[in-house]
């Protein structure tokens, strides 16, 4: 359990304006309460009143997604969601959850008896048994990356992967790149049949050659790219676009394996900036997802519903951030 | 300029109640708090406190659209967005703006010499010359019911047409129709070319019949009826989606002129969910658009834009309101 100490070491300011802070003393400004405040959940300090007379549960499951540390995908959107949460009085229980438990578990009996008001789920794939329940659940409950229709007590949250896609093409096209592939993610994912979705439309928009075969899927596995690098080079591809940047790690490794370079030889592009993306050897050229935002958007859209605003959809641009992995193709 | 007792008369308190609420006092409910607010702004009652300190301004502007009064299309829309500003210690100024002054003055250029710091924009067809602009405005903008792509200054808000007129379309065909007509909005307007989509997708999923012919344009407007209905019915046409509330009434009128009956000989369903929808002979069932909450959606958009969290869209679900001016279809 962080101490206020322990906040202001981290803010690099004194115990005292820490104190200010948490407990909305007005000699200091708004904007560094709010930071005393985002901190304090991040470090996992709350105070009485922080947690607030008037405190509601909300639960946010993780099905399969890493976000214990900093580095995994998954941190920033829980971080986003209770710093956001937490502001407006609300408890929220993360709770790692599996397809067994699922299978046994109704979700809106789970709800009602441990008395939380609302869910935001992330890491679902298509076929858990929850998915299902969504269709007719009466909880207020928001998807991360998924989609349910005509359930005004279901929302969904996500980037916009088709612009991302379009970018990231875009980008290369002007590098010289045609032969351009896609490891994807999962199958019986729907984030991963719309980004399936946005390669074919953008590479038939702008007129590039592309088969069932350059669009295999990595299942956001980095290993996985042992598995198709070499079939897709033997293809003529000159640039690979991966469905995170975890699989496009797998590539550089798999590519220098095979005694060729990224960016000279190969271009590749990942999905998501999380940190590892910038430490890599080259730098990757990946497409941001803005993962704090995507999880306090998560609590905006999750706090309407639970007012009985129906909002079904929010999206966020997605943002090319270009490094190093991406270079003009041989010609 | 409203007074305190006007707000206190609206809302059945005593006049020390309202003052309370406009002054922040600790012995109201904040619910009271917020009703009292939100009625003051609809009044036009503004305190100094309420203006702010920090007031910043944007500008609602305002197309081809009506608002000026309770009744009209984007009454509520304004006011739910100038509900939520208000709180946040934004002023907002209201511009009805013609196609003339577009071509006149540019975009960016009026909101900096203006010091306005976003724009709404509602009522914009797609041929007007600021929504070329919007592709490269570096304001941060929010569009109703358009969408500009790739300018992660500039978002969207606005209904899912898509389930609203599938709900209708089911609705219908569950009380025997199959011969179902579509009178639209406006050529040139994004959400018209999405509601015939829409129309279209539904009709084909439901393997029912349509046309050309069974989806005139009526541009919004009561009186366009008269054009189309008599062709539609001599179709064998027995139920009718209108692009909005008005149009349907004018259907009403014309059925009637014809010696027809709503609903006994045609159905009429609606757009919107105006105050004019309940009052008409018969009430009519109607797609609701929670007007209000798309002002507010619209105000948290901008928000984030401004503090440079790129939504690109902001989606409602709609509500199928039925009413009397469907029933089965006649044998």
């Amino acid at each position: 359990m962080a101490t206020i100490k322990d906040i202001a070491n981290r803010l690099g300011v004194s115990v005292s304006t820490v104190s200010k802070g948490l407990n909305g003393a007005s000699d200091i400004s708004e904007s560094l309460r709010q930071t005393v405040l985002d901190t304090a959940v991040e470090l996992g300090y709350t105070t009485k009143q922080m947690r607030g007379r008037n405190s509601r549960k909300v639960c946010l499951f993780v099905e399969n997604m890493d976000y214990e540390t900093p580095d995994q995908f998954g941190y920033d959107i829980i971080l986003g969601f209770r710093q956001v949460a937490v502001r407006e009085n609300f408890d929220v229980t993360v709770f790692p959850i599996t397809p067994l438990f699922q299978s046994t578990e109704k979700y809106d009996t789970y709800m009602l008896k441990n008395g939380f008001v609302g869910g935001f789920m992330i890491g679902f794939a298509l076929q858990d048994d929850w998915m299902s329940q969504f269709n007719t659940t009466t909880i207020p409950t928001v998807l991360f990356d998924n989609y349910i229709s005509k359930n005004p007590c279901v929302g969904s949250v996500g980037t916009d992967s088709l612009e991302g896609i379009d970018d990231a093409i875009i980008h290369l096209m002007q590098r010289g790149h045609s032969r351009i592939a896609l490891i994807n993610g999962s199958r019986n994912s729907m984030i991963s049949e719309q980004r399936r979705q946005a390669y074919i439309d953008s590479m038939t928009a702008h007129d590039l050659p592309f088969s069932e075969a350059t669009m295999p899927y990595g299942y956001y596995v980095a290993d996985t790219a042992k598995d198709h690098v070499g079939g897709l080079l033997s293809m003529g591809i000159t640039a690979i676009l991966c469905g995170n940047d975890l699989i496009a790690s797998g590539v550089i490794t798999e590519c220098n394996k095979r005694g060729l370079q990224v960016p000279e030889d190969v271009s590749v592009i990942g999905f998501d900036d999380i940190p590892l993306s910038s430490k890599l050897h080259p730098p990757l050229t990946t497409i941001r997802q803005d993962r704090l935002e995507l999880g306090k958007s998560g609590f905006h859209t999750l706090n309407s519903l639970i007012n009985h605003i129906s909002i079904s959809r929010t999206l966020l641009r997605p943002q090319l951030i270009v490094r190093k992995s991406t270079a003009q193709a041989k010609a």
